[in-house]
């Protein structure tokens, strides 16, 4: 008993684990663990147990989240931002820690390479669509953000374009913000062997070849001008309404219970509440009672 | 042994199901009991144990579909049409049924009220941006056959308008089939006893008012005429290649276990591979060891 409740104190600190995990000042990318587990001393199995012991508070949240936007009476809504280097776990994300909550609530946008309809505008227009409304927990799998990822890596625009993207984006979530998103961005973080060795298991499962790309290797000898474009981005638009985590991955079970922790942080912040009848309820009783009697 | 495999046996038979289901000649919504079970003769714990059963069966079939859509190597895609009265359970669908499957590949969408820009354009023209692209499996709540259901007994369009919907819904099904979708369409049937209940319990909790409105009662009064509506969309409806089931959902175990086995039938027929490699497997083998031993 004594040890139940203190492995749920060490293991159960979101609120603590929003700070650890949030880009400050003076953050360093290259100088930050991909296999750590910060806030939570536990083992695998404990963090499984863990994230399907928040698995039931979130789908609770998340309900009276949904019932707020449905009836109206609360602007609020969560948009969850997912980036991270290809085999960070970003799909495991949302089927294990989104997959949790009832899909009607869920709005969810993977971005893939930019049409040349999406490529004509600019690179927000694709984007603004997708940003959920009240009651909603929307999530990007991938983003706004490889427009200074990708892009930058590979000169796809000028510099002095994509130079400006970074205030750009600042406006835009100040703007989501304003209206009542509140704003979940995490950064998958894993070493360039972690990644090798996850494409290694892909070309040794038939039943994972489709995730498997040639392109997938080409890139990886990019990783030193990625983790640059990931360290300006994690710091130039790691603001107060919109702050990003970088999230320790190597250890995929922890991810997931970090991930599960934010998102049950910001809905615990949130805290919405059932909506009021808008109705008179004892007049209502009373005509569905005659309604029954007569039935 | 023997017992558990009787069991089995006698809960799980969806392909039978189907047949059981099905709007065909001389079907009669009026004579369809909506309390009964049919085909499956087991208690409501047998019922809940075959349901999560079916999830992870679901889950890893709905996988192999997204792979072969984000492959480019198969076509198919699952839509799932709901439909029913108020209270019926359609959102318990989505969420114990639809839910269990990685929300990257379900589409969901709840058709309400049109807007005035809705109503501005031709009744499908809301829904065709909605349906699953290839490898996906689409979800309405509620759908196009709402314009020959609450629009035909309100008389919210003249009656020749939607008298030659069902024509156009028809053709725009077979369109859907032809290239690749399979339709799964289902009638929530409840009985109006079992409305008047489910919407007496919502007034006696808080945590329900939000899902409740006069207008309830108000269209139970419609109750009769929504049945004829009913009738005709489901037997004007029900063709080959989109067939109507109605799923008694009174006992809502039963209906969500009822739909998850239709689901289970049509994603076993369609029998979704994983993709071959679309690379050297070999080549891309060594190239990989090659990364590792320099690592």
């Amino acid at each position: 008993m004594a040890k139940k409740a203190k492995n749920q104190q060490r293991t159960h600190d979101p609120a603590h684990l929003s700070e650890l995990l949030r880009v400050g000042e003076g953050f360093d990318l290259a100088a930050t663990d991909s296999s750590g587990t910060p806030g939570f001393s536990g083992s695998k199995a404990e963090g499984e147990a863990a994230l399907e012991a928040g698995a039931d508070a979130l789908s609770q949240l998340q309900e009276r989240l949904f019932a707020g936007g449905f009836s109206g009476t609360s602007a609020d809504r969560v948009l969850l931002i997912i980036q991270g280097m290809d085999t960070s776990g970003k799909g495991g994300i949302v089927r294990h820690v989104v997959g949790a909550v009832d899909p009607q609530g869920v709005r969810h946008t993977a971005f893939k390479a930019p049409t040349p309809e999406e490529l004509a505008h600019d690179f927000l227009w694709r984007v603004r669509p997708q940003v959920p409304g009240p009651g909603l927990i929307g999530v990007f799998d991938r983003s706004h953000y490889e427009d200074v990822l990708i892009v930058r890596v590979h000169d796809l625009v000028p510099a002095d374009e994509w130079e400006a993207r970074y205030d750009t984006i600042n406006a835009f979530e100040a703007e989501l913000a304003a209206q009542g998103t509140a704003i979940v961005k995490v950064m998958l973080h894993i070493s360039p062997d972690e990644q090798l060795r996850r494409l290694e298991k892909r070309l040794y499962r038939p039943d994972k070849y489709w995730k498997y790309s040639t392109a997938d290797l080409d890139e990886h000898a990019y990783w030193d001008s990625y983790q640059e474009a990931y360290q300006a981005a994690l710091t130039r638009c790691s603001t107060a309404v919109a702050p990003w985590h970088v999230v320790p991955a190597d250890r995929k079970w922890y991810a997931r219970w970090a991930v599960q922790s934010l998102l049950l942080n910001t809905l615990t912040t949130l805290d919405p509440q059932w909506p009021a009848a808008k109705f008179d309820v004892e007049a209502e009783r009373a005509r569905l009672k005659a309604l029954l009697t007569a039935g």
